[in-house]
């Protein structure tokens, strides 16, 4: 179950110039798939079907629940950014710059909203519940949380370079900041779950049932005499995980062009691609 | 630039005994988040965006370009495996579990496609190129990648579980085999870009203009007497990258609770909500 | 089964001065979520599974006719400001504020449907049908529908205030005073159906057998000393239904933390997560 | 800012005889458009964007709020109800029914969360942040969100029925329970807010500015000596609003077929389209 | 503008042996990528776009409307065959068989609408409006509608197939009726644009602007001893648009591999992309 | 199986004055409906899936694989075009134009991929794979190719209007050419396997088995004194697939109003719908 803070936010959140192509640009750290409701709605879905040892349940939980006071903050950063937006045409009409920056935003925010943010990204589109990622295993979870949280700070990082106002910098600095945490987190504790030791995941199939010819080959598929395969800690040397030892195969195909034979007549194919 | 080497397949695959459920699980394995059309793309945006050492570019477009053989052996697979589907009503009418068993099939198979596979999951729910992760980062874009690899393998093993067919479960120790080295492959690579010195990701970003007070603070949102927040590896001691100290903080807001003020006249808002 | 007059107008559409921009703004009120093609499909879907007196199925079958004719209206409003649009880099290399009304427009009407309309909303994304909502309990469907007209209202409204053409204010004149109407029909239709009787929806649900501390108690999560719950009619009286009253609660966890165990080994979970 | 309770729920949560295709029915109410992801999302988005009085912010968090723990409470029920699915082709080669109920079942419950909950829907379809409806104006936003609780509240009453688990049942009924309160909620701040006088929605447009012959006229399309328009509180008498006389119309087009003209050269349109 | 005759159907529609598993495959011809939904919008905003001679706008509006009373009786057809549909857990709970079969209906039939049609594919997936068509093109579009209708008739074929109720194959042998009518009309307009001659799509560029050495040369990306490129129509002979020779050529890159270069500082890449 | 050529392009992609708009309008060209990605995919699995005489399974395979590399270059020329991009607010706050233009570019290309291409449209909304058309009737994909390439050449016409970067023109000239060789190929398959003869599709089906009235009637839905159903080929003489004789019949209902009845009691319905 979960309390609020009568509202309070976790981090002051203040524009001095609101800017609503910056509003726009926010909103992918709403509803991007770099963004907050993405990390909120994930961290939050892995701890719900958690099984195994309690704390990393609990851990979840906690960063579950902080990504949502984020959300708050960025969608109160929305709001502000898009006051004064040029919502009708009398402002628009006379100045062929602001018509552009019109052109600019996320014209929903003016027709849609009463200038607010939506889960959607910078361009408009709704995110997709299918960005949660939780797989029932805690290894690959970490590291899906590791790569969410590298990108977010990316994301953090770029629209703190598009903005010079105090406020929004101050803002994306203590988000940046709780990235880096974050991304810290995640590989802290893919290392003590046992970190390269981990792998493959998962580690609960026997790897004596995995074709032991091509488990530890690069493949290389180029063509040209000028190609040369790609090499480094991939292909050669012990594996990352330890078990096995890389090698470079030049590829070419072990099975035959497959037969699928003719269509049934139950089907809607064509009579030409029938047996008679 | 590609070619293709007359259609043949990259490993054998063969069906023995037909399983249109079984065609509907593969589904998941081709136009899945955790698959092969996911994963090819991915591995291919990213080459064709990379900018820095070419080796990662090459890479990437090695290991893109065996994904779409999978995708190809993994079709194959299905097409396959609906050898015999119960298309039309009279075998189903006479049996009840025939029926059901056309009900728990992807009944698209049968109607739509001419038993054949598509870019779609298990449910029926069309691949979304959303999934398509390439942030023009190399090491976020690593991590990604070992991340998808590692819940294809994890796909790969339940359905290796689930198939007592001799011909699919060859098919998928081969695909498993493949996942071990992929995933290792791409962590091998984030090791040889500098593995846990290349984070917080991204590391061109001066760290000195994030929020010092809480970039390795673990923060707890707990309630309840008995809740104790989760300790580990990211609540004490030297944090993963080795750039900080890890804490632990109980948290309460630092903002204020936001004051959006009246709505302008110019929105669509109610007359209460307005200034006057 | 239906009929067109000829593709005569519901109501005349003619554009003075055309706008790009103001096109893309429009699809909102074809494509978007408060849009025609949405309430057009919903009151017919509506119609045609309504069980029970007949009159609500024809009185959606009505309206569900008309807004056919609104999407007409709405296409060839489109299609009218697109001409005469920047297609060419002739016109926009010359000009760098029609380069930036280009950057503004929606780029589909110019590349992709030579200056037409198209079912999406105003930033490109197409409507899913998933926003076509009947319930099939018609006094849920009209709350759906007043909702619907509630929002496509605001937005026609939003829509006359960011032009200047006297054709497009005309039209949109017109199409306020449909929503008005559609409006109060779909309330007037709950009303007659029972109005606030009608509720909780289903009411063919026997209450004695929902929870009875619960069905009519505010809940409150807020902490903080300055914090006051929201007081209002629904924390005090009669409820709105009149078959309870109000009270409010501060909550408190019912349950405990939930224990979902060990993974069995049936999963791909690690090895750590399950029993042994 | 928000807390959690130390994972504790909101109401017991306990299942007596695990079912996979309940499970996959349960999904429903996580990630359908009738679901708690939905209604979550929706009340925080109007919170956080909510201009005028603060009561209906506060209001909003409270309940968006709760919505939260009814995620946690039904992604427990989906986990639990998971608890011995059929997930290896033993037990279900053995028995024909056994590999019905996994057809049945979703299979990415099996295959892809190691038996978890996801934010998907009964078919497996991701919810899709389109659905957070939150307008800006706290009337239209009272409608939906009656609306949302009414169709939730249809789903709750129709799963009870679907199940026997006497766990199950009591937890629906108390989500039965919090629906009918919030139902109720919805529609008292909608009645505080001045109900019908609100109407039409927004208020604060000159209703002066709409078309005046048409915004109190039910009009007919239908066509057939035997159809007669529906007759109802919609075709006489005062409007729902007060503001208007019902009046009952025979529709015959006001506008000209339109005339789009020749395509310009500057389309992809064919040489026949254009005007030479 | 639209008129409907009272609700009366295009064709009569009877269900006598009703099966939920059926109403779920009759969804695919809803709201499937083959479906009448897509049509009815493709004709209609091809309709409404349409520039150039009258006819063609005319002729789409007829055939939209049509499409419009197919919607109609199939969402009439799905109700029918819920009709008796297992509700509830009392039945379902008796029989295993009965179980199964709930598993293979679309469960949101039983919890979602009461028992009516959706605007969603067999699978559930809601449509997606990007599948309406509209090119603006009327040679394209012709094309477009041509393959629309021919996997609509596959599609309806496979229903007739899977049904033995005498009134469903009634009702489908006329829907395949009007797909053979539709198929030939969109083809019979393809024919007197111009047929062949229209050829290439669009016909208003000039030829002399596109490459001259490739665009009557089929290119063959083959590699293999064995493989034989697949000689056709297409690789010898006059074009089919007969404006060009057909010749086979075996492919090899005539660019260089593309040099993006290092990132600029202003990017998110790490430090090892850039150039110091 | 498939080999890469070492990365080289299939024909050179140069940028002589980068435009981040341009770049934007690019990406339908690749992710669009209209795009690379999408006739790739549906080449490929319409090979993989393809039933009957092994040709033109190898022909869609060797178009397929080309459509990667138009993907490529396409990548390749977005990546070029967003050089120089305004990625921060230094130069954007000097410029109101530079702003403006910003505001026009996908936002994306900046905050989210390290000035790389992404498989999502000119709008920025990510590829869907159900629009990978392959129906397993080789005469339908047939059709389905000649369409996608059609507007595919109108859209790089539209681009090669839209720019005049001397690069980028002989890039978009080139790949107009590919699509006048591919619409050709296509149609000439169609035509090799039996042409007109081939309809109506699927030809497998016994056209005795259709409603022999009304498969070759053009039906006229329209009303109004001065309306004139559209003649043309389809309302006179011999049908396009010479099987029939074209009429033309003004439409009346032949079914009644559908009467569903009543909800039973294990729907969700209001009691006012019920029996009693």
């Amino acid at each position: 179950m979960f309390y609020h803070d009568g509202g309070k936010l976790q981090y002051p959140v203040r524009v001095e110039k609101p800017s609503p192509l910056f509003a726009k640009a926010l909103q992918q750290a709403i509803g991007g798939i770099q963004g907050e409701v993405r990390v909120c709605l994930q961290y939050l879905f892995q701890a719900w079907g958690a099984r195994g040892p309690a704390k990393y349940r609990d851990m979840l939980l906690e960063t579950g629940t902080e990504e949502m006071a984020h959300i708050e903050m960025l969608a109160t950063a929305v709001a502000l950014n898009l006051e004064g937006a040029p919502l009708e045409q009398e402002a628009a009409a006379k100045d062929p710059v602001v018509k552009a920056a019109l052109g600019g935003m996320n014209i929903q925010h003016v027709i849609g909203t009463c200038m607010a943010a939506m889960p959607v990204d910078s361009e408009g589109v709704p995110f997709n519940c299918s960005h949660v990622y939780a797989s029932g295993n805690v290894a690959a979870d970490m590291l899906a949380n590791a790569m969410a949280e590298s990108t977010g700070r990316m994301l953090a990082v770029q629209l703190w370079k598009m903005t010079d106002d105090p406020g929004m910098k101050d803002m994306l600095s203590y988000m940046i900041a709780r990235d880096t945490m974050h991304q810290n987190q995640w590989m802290a504790a893919w290392e003590e779950l046992g970190g390269r030791d981990n792998h493959p995941i998962p580690n609960s199939f026997p790897q004596a049932d995995e074709n032991q010819d091509y488990n530890y080959a690069f493949m290389s598929f180029g063509l040209g005499d000028d190609f040369e395969p790609p090499a480094g800690e991939w292909t050669k040397g012990k594996s990352f995980d330890g078990k096995g030892s890389n090698s470079m195969v030049k590829m070419r195909p072990l099975g035959e062009k497959p037969q699928l034979g003719a269509a049934p007549s139950s089907t809607a194919a064509q009579k030409g691609q029938m047996k008679d």
